[in-house]
């Protein structure tokens, strides 16, 4: 009789510290889970910190590439000059649209200006949010495709700023700058500005990857 | 003496148990532990699968990349034509190192071609181990570089070829596709070639970036 009750309460012992062990391992796999689902309850876990640094960082470079890139459109769309002067061989009014690539460089640049400062909200959703996996991941890959639009017009604008200060003798391309002044240091400078928001459009998808890499 | 004994039968298995779920709760933070690690050895964890058949995309798309980088440099670099006549007013011969911007098409594309080449090794690493970031994380930096890279030199020589077919009569630009069909048919091609590749790096910067999305 007195070794029956000694069992039971051993049972019962054992019996609690089997169901406490279960809830203990429970709640740190909940714990676990928590993080891996980025829980938005739970922004101040492991690891919110550095990726809030991250996205105030994403929000300042996006104000530098907005500045860059309307800056590139406004100077290239304000860059007309007539010349005091009229000749039969030389023209005598130059402006951005008298060369489609000109034409393309203003409305590309124009199109990566409006979508950066539409993107603008969604880089304050990653810091008040720095666990938020959709937002970040709707930048890169828009900041990927705006990257690729504004290299191109960039690009095209320089061959064309190259053509117009040097020219080419071998095409019989003379060049223009030395009658156009103003006008060939103004799309000269957007040029120079479009490449600026290049580098900061590079920086931004890294930044975006990095944040990404253990989200 | 019969109670103190099974007293300390009662103590013996509270202790056995609460070490038993000590293990058990440390083997399960350390399969967590193994999975958030990409431990190599636990690459049949979920996840894997999808990683996987996203890395092998990746190889394909490299591939193609390849392909097109390297058709582009070759295209560009052997567009040579020489005019069986001689005129005073034009030229005779026309080449890729007549224009500055068909040499950096060129040079550019070459340099994108040997760091596709180069990446195919690490683009296998990630199929062996598609649990691994480091891996796909350097080929997302370099695949951002190569893209900005290969999108300037093709949107430049865009620029070129497009003055070449239709001159530019503002700036008394005249076209030349008129005496030289051949080398503007190959340096066309050469920059359809160069944004096939853009497009498909594009598309690789996109799978990187799902990739890295839960690694």
């Amino acid at each position: 009789m007195n070794r029956s009750r000694s069992d039971s309460t051993a049972i019962n012992i054992q019996s609690e510290s089997s169901s406490r062990s279960k809830a203990a391992a429970k709640g740190e796999a909940y714990d676990v889970m928590r993080v891996l689902a980025a829980d938005p309850k739970h922004d101040h876990e492991k690891g919110a910190g550095w990726k809030k640094g991250v996205a105030v960082l994403d929000f300042i470079l996006r104000l530098g590439a907005t500045a860059a890139a309307l800056g590139a459109t406004v100077a290239m769309y304000s860059s007309q000059q007539t010349l005091p002067f009229f000749t039969q061989f030389f023209l005598f009014s130059a402006g951005y649209d008298d060369l489609p690539t000109f034409m393309f460089f203003v409305i590309a640049m124009a199109i990566v200006s409006g979508y950066l400062i539409l993107s603008l909200p969604f880089s304050i959703v990653t810091i008040v949010r720095p666990l938020l996996v959709a937002p970040r991941f709707l930048l890169l890959i828009f900041d990927t495709l705006a990257l690729t639009l504004n290299t191109s017009s960039a690009a095209a604008a320089t061959a064309i700023v190259y053509l117009a200060h040097n020219g080419n003798s071998d095409t019989n391309w003379l060049a223009i700058c030395g009658q156009f002044t103003d006008f060939c240091q103004q799309s000269s400078g957007a040029v120079v500005s479009a490449f600026v928001a290049v580098v900061f459009f590079t920086v931004l998808i890294l930044l975006s990857a990095i944040a990404l890499r253990k989200a």
